[in-house]
């Protein structure tokens, strides 16, 4: 066994960038924080290479934590080519989107008086009722035009919904062109919704018919590589659409709260990974344990610092 | 603010059962063991009342760790009336249904090995390559079985893999009637092969027709209580079903490794969810903050004694 | 890399004991509950080994939690050679000792107007401020009785508090001559009435002279075992001990719900005390990451279960 | 119940300070990324009240990771008035002051081998035997300096040995006159190495005797505040200086990876402590939860930006 590079004690300066303090953590080179050092490096390396694909998943409560910017911005830069999430973030991004606003909250407060109040919790962020009534309002609009004679996949719905958005996450990835895969759609506020319109309608909207488009991509892409944010469906999502292919991901970062021991692959290592031949053996990879709203910020300020100073 | 009952000191004895030191956990009355013992308290006044329809949430890689026995013996028994899962879970299922094993491995070790050897890792549980190849056999052929002319829920596509297995979970919920629903199947080795079958098939799969059935049960139940292991979709996806209700859960108890303060719904308070109308005001509920292959059976075998001492 | 036993599904049956629960969770072989199982092997290993010293270290609040008295018991029965504990616990013992108790409280509660009515809350358990004053008046007392003239160790200074108790682990410990170490006393109500002490007297207590005893009692032991409930300084005390000898543990468990990426040696891993040789190369060890209200109890109910059997 | 201000999505700008970044997750304000920005608002005033006595709070394997620097350098700026701290943070410190370095290594490793390659670990942090040879040769000469007349406190054996040391966080504390609390000190390579020296010496350092330079210094201070990163002694030591005066900690902020749910104190929540005094009624006080080598340099830098911009 040997060592590698001694550790730098971290010194911190006035004025200090993110990428500045990223770099300083690299030279520090432990537990988590040389870990999201790691993590900047391996993105960065993505990010600059011209033949990869890029993957972003994003799950847990992101977009009412405000990291829903971040995401947004990343699509716009073309830093994502594929978005995998959850159907609340989508929720919640139309919600902002259609001008109705997350408010700071607390998480020490009686629920009960919250419900009276028509105020919806999640952890310290609230969220009024009302914003729901304009949700349905839109949601019904938005479904109330879609052709009924076609069996639409749920990338094609969601890029529907992100037509008639001027602003987000959705919107961001029409105007681009980039894809979005939601599974899980139907376990959302969508899916509600989509359930009321589905009362007096009659559209198919297929289950799987969506993988055809993902896994044709990961038989296509020369190289891969994906940004994880959380865990859930969207990192199994990305993961195993390798599976059916001779391929494996070539760069792999996860933020996440979750830990190993469980079992659960949300917070299962990325070398697990490499067991299945979800990432490549030769992959570059590494998981970041810590609350993404703090993770997610810090690698993205970083990793575009150091691309703005090309 | 007033203390409750005094802490009772734990005393163990020889040969005790699993209820007897349940109820010294409770008596004790702490921390996750407090929590614990609370939870099996809800869960029998649950199981108990007749006039409650009893959901059971279950994600986490819990098959692998040989807890789908328990599940199965629950629906059995006729304590599960709806079962949420994840895509894995019915995936590890159909494997063990069809002979193939999961092994003791560890969790320290190469996973580049591993794949060289063909074994996929699951943390410290080890499960050969040739397990999938079985499964796609059997699987093909389940597929092939299916009707093109009609669209398919995904519940009745469960219902018929389970109708062709003679044990397991899915053996067990086509046996005894219970609805199997799986939001995001497309999210698991099931759609893999659903997507490898589709190749040279077609048909049609809903994403969202499941809601309706669901929906339905929730607008008719006098009562609902769930137990739900891990988070992810099936915890969203049965506490959302009661959004679209003027009902909300009477009974839930979670089991799970995760944290609230990450703000992600798996690991976020059932207290939380009374602000949304999951649950109901007065709902009895509790979140058990520890690995679920250790507080599953020992919740379910305290509960179980309880009742067959009728 | 060969798979090991097959995983067994959990079965469970009605009133099974805890030993047959743990057991069959080791059938089933993963995660914290195969770990768990394993954890009671080896410590049933240990209590049957004739040549090992048994170690048993105590951090995180578990006498308010009601896990006191397993501890006592394990000392009545001879399971405990040596306790290396916090102050707090101690602290706690003693409130307990001299008639107080501990309440059942909850986590969700006004902090502000617990301080109004004079309750502490240690999580969900709450302790009246009256029983730091009916601890405060046993302290003076038993403080009162110390020699003067003599430098006491610490251990000593708790070996005379224990001897003025009649239940608890603090008597338990003096009557069956088993030492208690607990280098940290001044972090602790006993360091505080301690100081309150020295005010009006002037009695030296060693901040170093117990590591003669331990230490010696390393170098002489045959084999040494070590039962960890949480981290803290009894972890590192206890490991620690070996460091100046030849020695290192033989066989050691671990409870605790802290986790390994952290870097601290609260939730390091067991494996990594083998490269400083606190444990041997070939000591049996694992760690089971969960809330030890849960674990310890399951835990040493199993193994003594087992050795009732004999 | 009200909602407080909009979640303000992040954007992230080509090379945005730490103290930008950190002001952005303070506008968007959830989950700990919320709490890391209300913590470095509450360190900034804290800093800033000239009233106010700054405690310090050093748990975890810090120094190894690149944070002694951090601490060294905010008690040359003179921002930490006492500092409390495990042994192993000061173990590490001297090492790394005498001329010894930690090394970037790996978690995932056989700690076997690196037993035979002589190399300790801490997590993925690599440091030779060699250093500890060192080490001891450094510390006997520094104990053999010692006056055998007197009794000796902790701190006043720690300002010893930062008087011999130029550099670090005891060499940086012994120059400004910050006393250096450490109740465990016995816990760590410092007792073994005092142990070692007692075997052919006898000098008396008493194990409470610091309390009453603490404790006085508390009943002084017109204000106090805390900055505790981790939580073990040097959190519960801080934190319950108080409860002998009528006074409470006014501000404190805590950056841990711990959960309050165990009902240890190193993760229980601020507000706990409320209930005890240690904190008064009105303290402005918050726990960020997340790997404390994320955190604690973006709070200080942010806050050290701040304080620049004067």
């Amino acid at each position: 066994m040997e060592c590698g590079e001694p550790v730098e004690q971290v010194r911190l300066t006035p004025r200090m960038s993110v990428g500045e303090l990223v770099s300083a953590l690299g030279r520090a080179g432990a537990y988590n924080a040389g870990s999201l050092a790691r993590g900047a490096d391996i993105y960065e390396r993505m990010l600059r290479d011209k033949k990869t694909v890029k993957f972003f998943g994003l799950a847990g409560a992101m977009v009412p934590a405000g990291m829903g910017g971040i995401v947004t911005d990343l699509i716009e830069k073309g830093h994502i080519d594929v978005l995998v999430s959850t159907g609340a973030n989508l929720t919640h991004d139309i919600i902002e989107a259609i001008g109705c606003r997350h408010f700071h909250g607390s998480s020490i407060c009686s629920d009960i008086d919250l419900r009276h109040d028509e105020i919806n919790r999640i952890y310290d962020v609230f969220l009024p009722n009302e914003a729901f009534v304009r949700f349905e309002e839109h949601m019904q609009a938005a479904f109330a035009e879609l052709d009924e004679k076609k069996t639409w996949t749920i990338a094609e719905l969601l890029l529907h919904l992100g037509q008639g958005l001027d602003r987000g996450i959705l919107a961001a990835a029409a105007r681009k062109g980039v894809p979005v895969y939601c599974p899980a759609v139907a376990d959302s506020m969508i899916g509600l919704q989509y359930w009321l319109f589905s009362q007096t309608s009659r559209i198919t909207v297929d289950a799987f018919r969506d993988m055809q488009s993902l896994i044709d991509l990961c038989f296509r892409a020369e190289k891969t590589g994906a940004l994880i944010v959380g865990g859930g469906v969207p990192k199994n999502f990305i993961l195993q659409s390798m599976l059916m292919t001779p391929n494996g991901f070539n760069y792999a970062v996860q933020l996440t709260g979750d830990r190993p021991d469980l079992g659960g692959l949300s917070g299962a290592t990325l070398d697990e990974a490499r067991s299945w031949g979800k990432i490549t053996e030769e992959a570059q990879a590494v998981t970041v344990y810590a609350d993404a709203t703090i993770t997610l910020p810090l690698l993205v300020a970083a990793v575009l610092e150091r691309m703005a100073d090309d």
